[in-house]
């Protein structure tokens, strides 16, 4: 047993060592470099294909002898469609404008001197994530583009699939003129090598956890290195008592039903008192018929009955699911109140026919997107138009929102003097 | 024991419940009310300067019995001058432009909906500082002027001082329209305290450590906020072959000798071997008439006699005193090479006349500020324009450099659509 934590403690050093080396030559390396290597991995992983499914059946195999969920099955899974769309994510990626060297803000001081800022890699970008395996493409190439280097610690149920992509993509950029161990993964997949990982703020300058509630406590608890969290959406839906009617219906039903299952799905739905009777019985029949099911607060339950009442608990909790919490609210406040107090901040959006209701949501709103008539499902790299995202972030330190090619960055002043000393 | 900790514990919870509470105000108060309120605590500083005067006199007696040195003494001292100095600079923080509620970026999408972000507070900062008094009214005026909650925790030498200047400023902020609990110092000064404020995630949204080196080691560990490091300043000047000797010679004086003691002073000059032997002895008799000790590398030895050879220790050494180490490097990459081994991160410096080398520099150098041709002493709040400074972040996460009120501020997105639902 000491043995082996002695080994891996060595291990995962060593891998970060070797990160925080090749970010050195990362950082300044042409943008033609970078892009001729990521349409190079693009190509190799279509190349490879019958390699990367021989290595994902070996994880599929496993899932099910763990017993593993159809849905959690599904998402490990690597078929030619599959493949494609993460070299076609690739080649997305490639043709995106390189956000390191901009130079903004540059300003004459009283004495002459230039002052600026110039957008820089952050180094060295630590991900742990879980199941999907295309994560490991998505993030080196995000990773690659802004000029970092990567260590990839994906969960044991990919461990084959994972290994198989890290180690076409690193040949390739390898290969390509791509400094090596500029993508890396720990091949290891038990806690151990994490908590190594998270001590050594030496060598990695941010550590981004992808995953579940416990993992993200788990990484924020332990680690040294800043941590960019992609927590929980509890997201939200406020229906205002100027609403459009049909509107807030359409916003509302989308927010929830289009894809349930991801974090900027809503769900909750706040309803303001005066319109409640009026908007709440059809919004929910239409919920029924789409089969989610409806945990109400007592007002919403004496305007529809038969249905479930919510708890405490439900305002807090994120179901991921068909189901979904509806409180009615007396006034702006005590939405807004809600919010503060069951919100997750990570995106709630106000339907209203009033501009200056929407102007006080905009602005009393703390989460990382705040939206006026639009759905939930909005919050995303690409809708947004950040071409490709890292995950959302759900803190507020660096960034807040989707995480695109930027917001892997950072930036330092610079200062161009001709002789410049202080008096 | 048990009683104390389980005290201390709830104490913490409180203070940092009720700043939480108090920060959904501050954030949308306007810039009047704020700015009323910051003059208004800076004449009631000056009008109870003997209250405060009395109280610094218990910390200086105390600091006196526990044998502190008289340079921290003077750090601790408060006279009429000094105490004009605080309420002055509430006055300029007052006086700069709200960063709160500013939009950028607004851009329309293809399916109509605008997309943009507003800058607004973090929220609720917790600081944790040592000796200065001072640090109290400057960190409560920036947190109050961003629209942020301050939770003050000075150390235990400063106790009085502290507390007295917390109580004028709050009760006064208070009277102004600024909500409760805006500015609130934690009244216990033991380690078991800062222990219980650095789990309160919850409530907190950034720790910002400013002391010594142990003290920043201590929160990086224990925090599971996220924190915003003031480290270490190792900075350094690197005098290229193509330096102009004069310049060369008045920037590196003034890097180490202009105020020795603080951060962004020179601590270790590079130097050109193509120069070294014209530039080193007049440079270095300068610093011997100005008293500054010179521990040399084995070549810098080699060109002036008589000097004490630089251990390797020497190299990442932050002396904040009148002590430099000085290396000749065979060419720029080994200056480079140099920077990413021992640097801080904090401020590095190119004297040179070469285009070519000093674009290099500015590129390849990874710290808070990279510099051609000006003294490292620049790297400040004040001298690059941004008003007034919390202190000089050196870590990459979400800002570099010295932070002003834009760096403790967050940017939401915000989203203006008019019914738009995704497909």
């Amino acid at each position: 047993m000491i043995t082996k934590t002695v080994d891996v403690k060595e291990l995962v050093e060593m891998i970060a060592k070797n990160a925080r080396q090749a970010s050195r030559g990362l950082a300044t390396l042409p943008p033609s470099v970078k892009d001729g290597a990521l349409l190079k991995m693009a190509d190799a992983l279509e190349a490879e294909a019958e390699k990367i499914k021989a290595e994902n059946a070996l994880d599929i195999e496993a899932g099910k002898q763990n017993g593993l969920s159809s849905a959690l099955l599904d998402r490990l899974l690597l078929d030619d469609k599959r493949i494609k769309g993460m070299a076609d994510g690739l080649r997305e990626i490639a043709a995106l404008p390189d956000p390191v060297g901009e130079i903004t803000g540059m300003k004459k001081r009283p004495n002459g001197m230039m002052v600026g800022k110039m957008r820089v890699p952050l180094g060295v970008i630590g991900i742990i994530y879980e199941s999907r395996p295309n994560v490991t493409a998505d993030t080196s190439a995000l990773c690659l583009k802004s000029g970092n280097a990567v260590i990839l610690r994906g969960g044991s149920e990919a461990i084959h699939s994972n290994r198989v992509i890290a180690k076409i993509l690193s040949t390739v950029a390898e290969g390509a003129g791509i400094p090596e161990n500029a993508i890396q993964l720990v091949p290891v997949t038990d806690r151990e090598a994490v908590k190594e990982l998270l001590k050594l703020d030496k060598y990695i300058d941010v550590i981004i956890p992808r995953g579940g509630y416990e993992l993200i406590r788990f990484v924020a608890e332990k680690s040294t290195i800043p941590v960019i969290k992609h927590d929980k959406g509890v997201c939200h839906v406020y229906v205002d008592k100027d609403a459009n009617i049909k509107m807030a219906e359409d916003i509302s039903f989308n927010s929830k039903v289009q894809r349930p299952g991801v974090c900027n799905a809503m769900e909750t739905l706040l309803v303001h008192e005066a319109i409640a009777a009026k908007f709440l019985p059809g919004m929910i029949a239409k919920f029924n018929d789409a089969g989610v099911e409806i945990r109400g607060c007592e007002k919403t339950c004496a305007i529809v009955s038969g249905l479930v009442e919510a708890t405490e608990a439900d305002w807090d909790e994120e179901y991921h699911d068909l189901v979904l919490s509806v409180r009615v609210v007396e006034d702006f406040d005590e939405a807004v109140d809600h919010l503060a107090d069951h919100g997750s901040g990570h995106t709630e959006t106000i339907v209203t026919e009033s501009y200056h209701t929407a102007h006080k949501f905009l602005n009393c709103v703390d989460s990382s997107a705040v939206m006026v008539n639009v759905s939930t499902r909005f919050n995303d790299g690409g809708q947004f138009g950040l071409g490709a995202e890292m995950g959302i972030s759900t803190q507020k330190l660096h960034v807040r929102g989707p995480m695109g090619l930027n917001e892997l960055t950072s930036l330092k002043f610079i200062v161009y003097g001709d002789g410049q000393i202080r008096e």
